[in-house]
Order: C-alpha cells, then sequence, then structure tokens
C-alpha cells in the first residue's frame, strides 16, 4: 500500500523493489515509517528556518509549529518496534529510557511552542520557541547517519 | 537561518552553498520553502500508506491525516510569489485560477478527512478518507520531476 501512495502522490522517492521475505518486508516498513516522521520533522524545522531568515513571510509559521507538535506526538511510538535499522543507533533499544525520556521532552516543548505560537500570533518570538527543537543532543547520541546509507 | 536549522537538526539534506546575488538567494529561498512543504505532505502520505498496507499499527492515523491537513492549508501560500524553479512547471503561475482551485480543493480535503479521522477513531476506514490526497491529478498537470534535477 506504500507503493499505491507512491504512484498516487508521484513522490520523488522510490523504494528499491525486490523479493524478499515477510519478516524482511515487515522490518522495512517499521523502519521506513519512522524515517517518514523524522523527515516529516526535518521539512517542516527547514521550513521554519527560511521564515525565521526573514526569506518568507511569517504568515504559516503557527501553522508549523503545530504541524512539528503533532509529527512529535507520534514519533516515539515509531520507534517501540526494536527494529534495528536506517540512521537509528541500537543504543535507542539499548538506552530506551534515556531515549524515551529525550522523546517525551520533545513532544512537550514542541507542544508548549505551538500552543505559544498560536496565542500570540505576530507577536510570537519565533527565535525564543525554537529553542524547543531539541534535535541536535538527541541525535549526537542516537543517529548515525552513514548507518542510513 | 535555514543553514542554522541544518546545523542545528543536523538533517540529512545538504544545500550547496555558493556564491549568488541576493535576489538569487531569494528565489532559492522561495523554491526551497514550497520543497519542505510538498516534502512534508509526501512524507505524511507515505506514513499512512504504510498504516494502510497493514504493516503499522493504526494509533497515529488521525494525527497523520491532520498533519497533512494543516500542511495543505499552507501549501497556496507557498507558491503565490511566482518564482519557477523546482519541479513546479511555469503553467502553475500561468494557469494560477486553476492551481488555485485546485489547492483549495485539496486543502477542503484533506481537513474533512482529517476532521473524520479524530471524529471516528478506530472506526474511520482510512481507505475511503485517502480519497482526499488529490496529488496526481495536479502532478501530471503541474509538476515536473525533470525540472528538480
Amino acid at each position: 500500500m506504500t507503493r499505491f501512495f507512491y504512484i498516487l502522490c508521484a513522490v520523488a522517492t522510490t523504494a528499491a523493489f525486490s523479493p524478499h521475505s515477510q519478516a524482511a518486508a515487515d522490518d522495512r516498513d517499521v523502519v521506513e515509517y519512522r524515517e517518514h516522521i523524522m523527515n516529516t520533522l526535518n521539512e517542516q524545522a527547514a521550513a521554519l528556518g527560511e521564515i525565521l531568515s526573514g526569506a518568507i513571510p511569517a504568515d504559516s509559521a503557527a501553522t508549523h509549529f503545530e504541524a512539528v507538535a503533532l509529527t512529535a506526538s507520534t514519533a516515539l511510538k515509531a520507534f517501540a518496534p526494536k527494529v534495528v535499522g536506517g540512521e537509528a543507533k541500537p543504543n535507542v533499544w539499548s538506552d530506551w529510557q534515556d531515549f524515551e525520556r529525550r522523546m517525551k521532552e520533545f513532544e512537550k516543548r514542541t507542544a508548549e511552542a505551538a500552543s505559544t505560537a498560536k496565542a500570540q500570533g505576530k507577536d510570537a518570538s519565533l527565535a525564543d520557541l525554537v529553542d524547543a527543537f531539541t534535535c541536535k543532543g538527541c541525535h549526537d547520541v542516537y543517529r548515525d547517519k552513514k548507518r542510513g546509507k
């Protein structure tokens, strides 16, 4: 069905299609799913970056924060199945308690930022609100971009 | 500031960095911004695809629909500046009235789907709701993936 979407939405990404066992297919789905979530966070953070730079008007800033918060709320669950793969390092699961704590903190802070952005509208200080993006601290510990190649 | 985010979030994408005029920088920002929005739609549609395939539990389905609807609500404005570039074909702007109508329809239908998904919860028929994803009809007319290379 993922492929249905790929065709339906004519997306840029084309997954390699090779025969595999059902188990392998399931694992690949788990990895792809969490990658779609992390990529969404990446794209929305970058959109906010364009706004913060002043290149793009801030009209949609609160909506971007809300999209980030919503997506953050789906992230921890996406990592719950212990399937090593993609850019996630194995310590995501061996240090699960710490990973979970950081993810919940990220979820909480982005939700607060979205709420503030919505309430304050054009008066919101976007530069302060992006403090909720604690990506790097977590990526330094739990992500290895080379693993995803 | 986009680069600030790229560093902050240690994203996979690395933009080519070459000297350019301020005008060129602005145009590039406009193109990149709308690409971040369309890529978000792509990632969230693919996440829903994983759920529809049965590979991933549907726990976050309504949240994904909501993220799609929010992002769709930012899309038309992102195309408003007439900056030809990326995968967008020039007829986005020469046929603006049609493009605008389709984008508003997409925004409306994804908002309705998100609302239904939230209201019906686990009883929602995701297969029916994805009818809101009218991506292909629009991409066939207004997108040329080769242009983005």
